[in-house]
């Protein structure tokens, strides 16, 4: 079981649950953030380079933090990120699509000064074709196992 | 007047304006996207890292998308994004805070296939006592003027 930095090793994988993403869904967020025909009117987005009403790119990364969260990489430890590297959307997200997340972590780096590590999971969100919709790379901070002699 | 590609400068600014973030807006947006003690609940908020409610992370970065929208940094032409470069959370953001955006054109890279161009805007949200709270560097595609002739 996953519940402190030290139970990570390099190469791990993590796969979500699915999760649909409605047309109602998408146009209430970009109503609240992103006010942009691509993702509020069918007919206006037609005509753009995104041929067709798609989700808001924000909405996709909010969807995919929601997966992470359920994953729980790091066990009872919440998610805290820094911050996010490599954030790239590569595919439209369409209103009945079905999305997943797939993580794998790929650095771990144990803090000289502090009980912890920062940890860095690759994730990426498929479509239910298989197509890779959306990538980031946050950095995460993950409390170290307390030793026998702090945890007394 | 800022219209295409073209008419954009290295240095150029923007600035949004402001917009207020509710505890309820806070709790909301974590409740869908990032249920985590941090942002749904005082007493357990107090006993993380961020020492109190905040907004999740991607909920500010959603706000900021919103501002950025609002400031139209290419006139008509609307926001566009391949991904996003050195997304960093600098300082949590508080229930009743208040949040605008700057932003600085850092750098302008012509395609050489396409109409139209990469700009780099380097944006950073502020909150209401001027401490930065987030920054981004989005990847934007914006088309270039087009020529007489073409246009004809």
């Amino acid at each position: 079981m996953i519940e402190w930095f030290d139970d990570l090793v390099l190469g791990m994988h993590f796969k979500s649950s699915d999760k649909q993403v409605t047309r109602e869904e998408i146009k209430r967020f970009a109503s609240e953030f992103d006010p942009q025909p691509y993702h509020l009117d069918e007919k206006a987005a037609e005509q753009t380079p995104l041929k067709g009403l798609a989700a808001s790119g924000w909405h996709t990364a909010a969807i995919a933090m929601r997966l992470a969260v359920e994953v729980r990489p790091f066990g009872r430890h919440p998610l805290l990120g820094l911050g996010v590297d490599d954030l790239r959307w590569l595919a439209p997200v369409r209103p009945g699509d079905v999305i997943h997340i797939e993580g794998e972590v790929v650095e771990l780096t144990s803090s000289k000064t502090k009980p912890q590590g920062i940890v860095r999971i690759k994730w990426t969100a498929f479509n239910q074709h298989g197509d890779p919709v959306y990538t980031f790379n946050p950095i995460a901070v993950v409390p170290r196992r307390p030793s026998e002699s702090t945890a007394l």
